[in-house]
């Protein structure tokens, strides 16, 4: 417990480029927090070790010793198991098979540990401390790297019988699109994810699109990410203003089919290129209005994530606290 | 209740073209039943009158009395307000609009009447009679003029936040594919329907690909519906085969998006066009395994309807008796 008397939890966001660590009590309140780059290419060995330290330092920093935690909570990207808290794989962990990341994490701190996914997570702490607070069906996005999903049904995660409920960003949304590295076609991610963007980017400035793009990168095309598209958005390039308005349009796609699959009460949307705010948000808003079913469109509140880059930290704090208070957890 | 004292109800399954009655026990047993085509050109009073008459016949049949009924299900097509027991519009049924369904039943019967959309209950009647029987996560799909879905999650309905949730239909999976009388573009139904495998069938033979399913219409291309194409599939013409092939096709990048956001236990599939068999679910299944996240297609399996043109029927009585024991309902 924390010295106020509330549960306090240990928390680590995971990502393919940084590693956030924090601990966070029950109402969540960060008392101390590390960020770290993640030193994917070097394996999952260095990955882990960074992982922990990091979260070492959270301790020392903020005057902990390891008994003050109930729970450690691991938001990780990719494929994993709960229970076992196994992650099996992760699209930005090419390296990642099978790897006992609670296990690691119970041994270094002596203190039960849990895996939940990272879009998951994030919805969780959407929900408990974020936009979504009161809110009992909504839907998480994540628009970054790749495109995430966490479904809350009725207060609660819904995670599918084998855990892997949510994986929106792999619906199909135009069958003879590009080719996905899931192994599906035309995935929502595949073109209105960060990643899309940049490589849409790339693609028309090859096609020899001027634009002010190429400047920002000092004329090195394979530096062009989705960062500097927006910086030369606000720079007012007309190609970064037409990939900004594609994006949103593929964002507004995805959005339709959620609001008409799950007729939620909110749509959450977080991540990275949710720093484009209204410019991406508004048109992909426009678009479930005049696309959705109509009671569906005017019932689904479209939102930006309240806790902007912290929600899946958050989320993993919460979350942990919740599992360790499950009677008959064979966790951790 | 009835003669072996189980208690009893009324349903009417209300599609566009037929309109099917019976009368069911608690365990799914039908003791009477009628069918009367439905005369949807005729307009709502005379596709109300219809109904009425046809589960008085059922009545008759069965040698019930009205205080013998515990309750009246009404499976309806379209967006309706179960609270309210009315429908507001139905694609099938286009001068619906705002109709007191339950209303009309209530007194035409003394008997509390509620209403359910038709995807919804057949996805019940597959829960409690049919291929669904003891899977409490599970998504069903009807398959015929249009597509329509139920979702069902930890052994309910789920219906989201203003009851319209599980139109899976109108999930966008080819966004340059054609526009949707719904107002979204390439919606799965415009592209997997029977009313899609007819409209292609007609677009190719315009196209003068030559075909025996001209012949089966006599020449009038106008009456060529998916019943005609799959007639001539039997007789092995090879444009109904490509027509078939392609709906199998779009059938299953649709069921793929299932899995990947639902993460389902079972996905049953009913509706007319699966007279078709597994002609049209063998290649969708394939395609669900050779796209979808592994672990999900591992875990779904992929049936067909196990109460063939009754589960929308039977799940309605089911739903009426499941209402009317709900302690605080003020429904009927």
């Amino acid at each position: 417990v924390s010295k106020t008397g509330q549960p306090l939890a240990l928390c680590v966001d995971l990502g393919g480029t940084k590693t956030l660590s924090a601990a966070v009590t029950r109402d969540g309140q960060v008392l101390a927090r590390d960020l770290c780059p993640t030193p994917a290419s070097a394996g999952v060995d260095s990955v882990m070790r960074a992982a922990v330290d990091s979260l070492r330092r959270v301790f020392i920093q903020a005057g902990l010793a390891a008994r003050d935690a109930g729970a450690i909570g691991l938001a990780m990207p990719g494929i994993s198991d709960p229970e076992k808290g196994i992650v099996y794989s992760s699209p930005n962990l090419p390296d990642w098979h099978n790897v006992p990341v609670a296990a690691v994490f119970r041994e270094a701190f002596d203190c039960p540990a849990y895996v939940i996914n990272d879009a998951n997570a994030a919805a969780l702490g959407e929900m408990y401390y974020g936009a979504a607070r009161g809110i009992t069906d909504f839907v998480y996005i994540t628009v970054s790297t790749g495109i995430g999903g966490g479904v809350v049904i009725g207060g609660e995660l819904y995670t599918g019988v084998t855990g892997l409920a949510g994986e929106l960003g792999h619906m199909t949304i135009l069958d003879d699109g590009p080719d996905c590295p899931c192994g599906n076609k035309g995935c929502w991610e595949m073109l209105a994810s960060g990643t899309a963007l940049g490589r849409e980017a790339r693609r028309r400035i090859s096609d020899g699109e001027p634009s002010a793009i190429l400047d920002i990168v000092g004329g090195d095309i394979e530096r062009v990410t989705a960062r500097e598209v927006h910086r030369a958005y606000r720079q007012g390039d007309r190609l970064a203003a037409e990939l900004v308005k594609r994006a949103a349009y593929y964002l507004g796609v995805g959005l339709t089919n959620i609001v008409n699959i799950f007729n939620p009460e909110m749509v959450v949307v977080g991540g990275g290129l949710l720093k484009l705010g209204e410019v991406l948000l508004g048109p992909a808003r426009e678009m479930v209005s005049a696309r959705a079913y109509p009671e569906a469109a005017r019932a689904a509140r479209i939102v930006t994530a309240g806790l902007g880059g912290d929600s899946g930290l958050l989320g993993a704090a919460a979350y942990a606290l919740d599992q360790k208070q499950r009677p008959k957890s064979s966790r951790g």
